[in-house]
């Protein structure tokens, strides 16, 4: 079922896989596909897709999607389609409406005069509107709403496709970056050949890995060329599953080309003149897993550094500390940590239910006794409440609530998916005496610079250590984090 | 699921409505598609797809398609989503390969400068790849295999689209008409209007009705005016259910406009100096519902005359006339009643099991009796020999094969599926002694002139009656039909 | 899903197989007794439900059961565990409510002391709410509301089991016989025999047929004896498809126990003194496929000759006979025959839609003139006057409706779900002017010696001819038939 | 689908609900229901059943039944017939084999001389087969495979029942006790009463919870008697999302009834002299959710307990202490606080894959330190080497195991379904040298005295803080637990 207008930005996940060497190799590329896609399922629930070439001559695509999880997505019947197929790339999507749409799923493929490009995105076009009127001016019809399209149509249209010549992708994809400034992690199949993009912002993570031979995955007694390949991700969790190496992270602005003769960069395409990296900090925060690694540092590592910040801006006179399960543990430990408080469990979770009465109180580990709660973030302030509430009715003395975030105040045009200005607590009135609003005995928040450097400290230190692959390009080594929804200061103007 | 290669020509069914007078009204048009494209399902059970606009200054279209059956595919709650609209066309298609494809799912939709626009096609375009190539030439990727997206690609390209201008639809339609022969019959609804369009050659069906108000549909206590509207369907037979009356056909070649206003003949583009009309013949014979109304004549009244002419032409020493149920009863009925034979049932149908073994002999009927079968064609002649070998099994003295229609020899290109030439039973060496083949103690066809004169004097009695509606064009009164899959004679060159 | 008090009578389906020989054959019983039950589908299409034994030393049944079609019920890969089975049982069960339960599915199965029973039942226990408070009264608590399971309890109960001896099944079949007069056809497996039992009236039908090598059944180059067998049937149109050849009915109080060593009669329980076989009339009139026979004759037969008489009692001034497709085709046909007018087909089936606008008028073929549409039964009296509507609206001159059943007036408390008492049209006051009510220009009802007759002419003529298999019991050869439903006259009293 | 012979036991959960005060009341008693059997959906996943009454003179049973999870089993409109009970039970139950079968779905209803009863069970019969056959020998054929089948006709069968009088339902629990020792937690409904009974040795867990007026559940302004009710459970880990509140457990022995008029003892059935109470130790082990209370104390806190324990019975030269997540991060924070070394998480779980590729290793954490990971139990050792591998390959530089609960070495006959004794890696050769099959650093146990006193401490100091109901049966106040799977000396004779 499909209707008009939703055309809201999302979050989603991006995968893709080349076989090294000459082809056909042992490597099962549908089946490590699919692996490193279900490693990124955290990033998007709604609908997965997936596009393998055997190449050749005359390439043949074999293309899949469905809705829902992965798992559902793939029936293993209709995966044996795929099974001959040497790259390929994959998609999975984050539901930001009611309406699903399997029209929107991507990877999107399109038939061009030499033949089909498939391309898979994560992001969202801060200047959509613009770049779609100006493809719909040239006599092109636009079947979905998605941006996926909008990028496929684009490559195919500038410059004009001569019959006679092999396209030039480079110029393409260049052209492509030049009509919009952010945010893309792209990557494009063509034949034998995947492209992976970042834009100039590097708003949105792409990192590539290397896949190994690896005697539990592959006992077939396969040569060990004939088991390489390299692995291109959103995020480096999806490397383990398949025995794959973290190799780097695309640049922003860079075009990788990724083939059988391995890893190449082909370009890196500066920002303009004076504007900082804007990679989206709430990766940091709250969507990546923890066990992937940005900028050379890992997120789990982040996330306690920002709980120990915490411990140094909001101490609490409590007793124990604890956090609602479960992405906020590592905050919640460092939190601890720092300030010499145990840490201890007071929920219990019930996976079976929803939200709002999935937990159980584990009342003996706090009876009686002052709580600090630490929470990664709070949106609209209303999952808060409930839990405070079961606590203190299991006996806790006072609950103190710490953020290991600042309030998000502003909306996203860059691939997250916020609730509206209205929705968020920190704009509303309750706000004010929030403590009192969700029940606390008292609530304090991290700082902007505070997140920051919890970030950036990482960054910098490693930075130093490493020895970072790309040109001469100074400006992408530069350190700066994309704070919209915290501060409002988008990295380009939106009306780009 | 989809997958390469496919491009299969394939039958489908169209249909369409548009509420009369000031919008909205009390016609309830998503019941009335639904309930005209049911009607039509045997024309395609594939899948199934509806677009309606609930019209205004900014139109909304509410797209619905699914796999299957229109039951299925139309679930009752997405059904609500489309309560609103004042118009809409819908499509079921026919699965013509393994493959089923949700993507290549009718009508097909896109966004242009001016607004979305929807098209439904029932048809095959013959020069469908070179119409490819033209549209990729100029930057357009084409992301299905499916004539519908190259139609609506054209339609959006030529002439060049200018944000100022509303688009001028009789040019777009023309400069489309003059860039492919046939074979189609085309909806294109576009704000407030549907467009039904047919090829000059009148390859395949289409043909209007009148929602005129009806109590037991609407006993709501709507005015009269408020109830009635338009309707446009591949056949007629669709009418009835839904409280509509046939109105005319479309010509080949016309261009009709319906809107609240009514019904406009916007144009009747001709066909090339000496070309006939080109009516697909197998409409007649196998494809249409006997009360479907083709050229001002009854489908059943034709398969009729075709067993009456069969009589004629291949008379039988026998004792009674029966036939495989349930398509060729007319053709049996119109033996029987032409020899003076007794038509009796010998066959039982169990409609819970396949073709194989869903026969069960009505012995006492037949036993010791000479038997004329009639059927309405042998295709792969796989089917009838076990049933004449049932036949005698149960006591069947002889069996006659009488086949109301001439042997297909030929390919269709022209949107029939028909199995490949070796496939065909006419080409086989087998057919030389086909009655032994298959058990018969005779067989014998239809003539090509007997069926092209039992299709055509109804034709020609109606013109004599008939006030036809269109321009001085004569030649699109002129009779003629295509009969390429019998004689091998395109009415087009295949390479056009 | 399940609920409380349906416990409404139904109409079903029985079959058994049984290989020939010694085991394990060739014989696919699995495959069979599938093919068998679809055969049976009109009978029954809630659920349906297969129990197959491999036999040996210890017998293991395997069972599966589901709702909806025998198509849908059984899905190949759970058939697949069935397929060493050398003989079974299964059943097919009719919707009575909007409430299926999969619990009422039968075959019922039961662990006693010597093993498992399985029974399938058709019929419904006259007595069945006193023999309920029997079994309870013994400290069975029963879990269904079915007759099936009812019959199981009783047969594990009397006499009492011990463990040494094997039970005597004859005895406990006859005590059962001995506790409920009807109606009932039951099949009993136990081990490694099948029994086949009717009640002494013989209400509901049951034949055997033999299962002979097919070679375009079993290719496989099997022996002779290997691929023979026994099927056990509702009706004998399931032995078509099978492979199988009529061999003859259960008697009216017979106890047949087939094994892989052939047929052999054990008892045939008498009815009380006086008393005439009551075989279901309307198996003839409408249940039953046409090409099954029963007490010797073709069911499509005796409809024709219902036909027949039902144009001498009530003759019609028209200009042609037709009928409501498909089940009155051979009384429509018969009624043309006898009355020397044209038979012709008035309406078009869409088969995807619901009752009530299926149809399309072949208006050709009636307009301007008078019909005679006969019809197998007038139930409710709402489903013809659409059709009288339609037929006059597309030009019918007179629309003449002649049944060829007598009104149903009365309940059956037998096997068949019929509406209440005032549901029936034939109770209410709009039955005094019916042609009036419905629209038609007359309507009339073959009278019940008339059906009497055309059924039991044949008997007659059929018992001259045979040599029937049964002991020396004069009264199941005599002629009777249940006309409850049409009559008031039960042929046991109710309150047994 | 179904087959022979599984008749493996298995862990399930009940939980019942009765409305207090006049019917009907406010209290949605199907509500309380479902949100009571999803708290409990741990302890089984194959099937639920719900069964409520809506009493009254004539008591409805409405039963709904289903594979899978109870959101999948309980569909929303199936629910709809429930919503009028004031009283009912339900149950969730454990896949203890490939083959899932509805038919043993529980509860089990019957209908005996005096109305329906029905019959929820946790736990499994010693003495099953015995009884099975006293209940056949008696005539009763035993339609599954399930004890709870077994126990209601026993409940049916003795005393005989009358007709005339009333069952005496206390003496009919206390005859099958008198049959059967162990093991079983019931809930028998019966017209407007529950009976919660309990197996003599308290093998299974059985509590009571008061359902009170909770503002945010029932905001309709119903009065405070309305909605009050009794709710009976497995574990009071499903009170607190319903609003109920915990009362008492039910007793070993104890038969309670629980009405509308409130909750009674009516009999406390003693254990044979100098026979120990037996309650499954691995509910504390592993089974029951950490919030729930038995014996008085919180299961998180007795693993806490049992953590602390191991920590002084095998300590470890180690950096750190970890877990796999997420059932034993009790007994590792009780391993590091009673060691005083830092908790830390070295694994992040990935919810949407399989067990073997679920893990990410948080290398940072860890990389060069000494990792303690404590494990609630290894059953077949083969999920801990690829978890101590991964650490291994992440820089962990070494790997010490510790299991907070002795190593399982023998079957459980009495609700707990165990892999064979050949399958349990304490009885394979590879036991002797488990560091090295497994690639630890260092393997330890728990023993059965450091669990038994973990365990059991907290028993004893709540037993002398409370007022616990009963009789004098005294032997139901001492201590004792079940070790059988730890130490082979089952409670009772198994050949009972």
């Amino acid at each position: 079922m499909e209707f008009e207008g939703s055309g809201i930005g999302e979050e989603c996940g991006v995968f893709g896989c080349v076989a090294a060497g000459e082809w056909p190799t042992q490597l099962e590329v549908a089946q490590v596909l699919t692996l490193g896609l279900v490693a990124l399922q955290h990033r998007g629930q709604e609908s997965a897709g997936i596009v393998t070439s055997n190449v050749g001559s005359a390439p043949t695509y074999a293309v899949l999607k469905g809705m829902g999880l992965v798992s559902t997505a793939f029936a293993p019947e209709a995966l044996l389609k795929l099974r001959h197929g040497n790259l390929g790339i994959c998609h999975t999507r984050y539901s930001t409406t009611g309406i699903s749409e399997l029209q929107n799923c991507q990877p999107f493929v399109v038939d061009t005069l030499h033949g089909k490009i498939a391309v898979a995105h994560n992001g969202e076009l801060v200047n959509a509107e613009a770049l779609r009127k100006r493809v719909m001016r040239h006599g092109v019809g636009l079947s979905t709403s998605s941006d996926s399209e909008l990028i496929t149509q684009l490559l195919a249209l500038t410059p004009p496709m001569e019959e006679q010549d092999a396209p030039d992708w480079v110029a393409r994809i260049k052209n492509l970056m030049s009509e919009t400034p952010t945010s893309y992690s792209l990557l494009v199949m063509f034949k034998d050949v995947v492209y992976a993009v970042r834009d100039p912002y590097g708003n949105r993570p792409l990192c590539i890995g290397r896949v190994v031979p690896v005697s539990k995955l592959h006992s077939s007694g396969a040569g060990v060329e004939d088991t390489e390949g390299w692995v291109v991700s959103s995020e480096s969790c999806s490397f383990q599953s398949i025995g794959a190496k973290y190799y780097r992270e695309v640049l922003p602005g860079e075009i990788v080309q990724i083939s059988r003769h391995g890893v190449k960069s082909l370009s890196v395409v500066p920002r303009p003149e004076g504007d900082l990296p804007a990679f989206c900090i709430f990766e940091y925060v709250y969507f990546a897993r923890p066990d992937s690694i940005f900028e050379g540092q890992m997120v789990y590592t982040v996330r306690q550094r920002c709980g120990r910040q915490l411990a140094i801006e909001a101490p609490s006179d409590a007793d124990v500390v604890s956090t609602v399960p479960e992405s906020a543990t590592p905050a919640a430990l460092g939190y601890a940590q720092q300030f010499g408080l145990p840490y201890i469990e007071v929920l219990c979770k019930n996976r079976y239910l929803g939200v709002a009465k999935k937990f159980g109180a584990l009342t003996d580990n706090f009876a009686g006794k002052r709580v600090v709660l630490v929470d990664d973030s709070i949106v609209r302030g209303n999952t808060i409440s409930p839990i405070i509430k079961l606590l203190k009715e299991a006996g806790a003395k006072e609950v103190h609530i710490r953020v290991a975030s600042p309030p998000i105040r502003f909306p996203c045009y860059m691939g997250i998916n916020i609730p509206t200005k209205e929705e968020l607590i920190a704009n509303k009135p309750e706000f004010q005496d929030l403590a009192k609003y969700i029940g606390a005995a008292s609530v304090q928040y991290l700082t902007v610079e505070g997140l920051l450097s919890a970030v950036q400290d990482g960054v910098a230190s490693q930075q130093q250590k490493d020895q970072l692959i790309g040109s001469g390009n100074k400006s992408s080594k530069r350190v700066g984090h994309c704070t919209a929804c915290l501060t409002g200061k988008y990295p380009v103007e939106l009306e780009w």
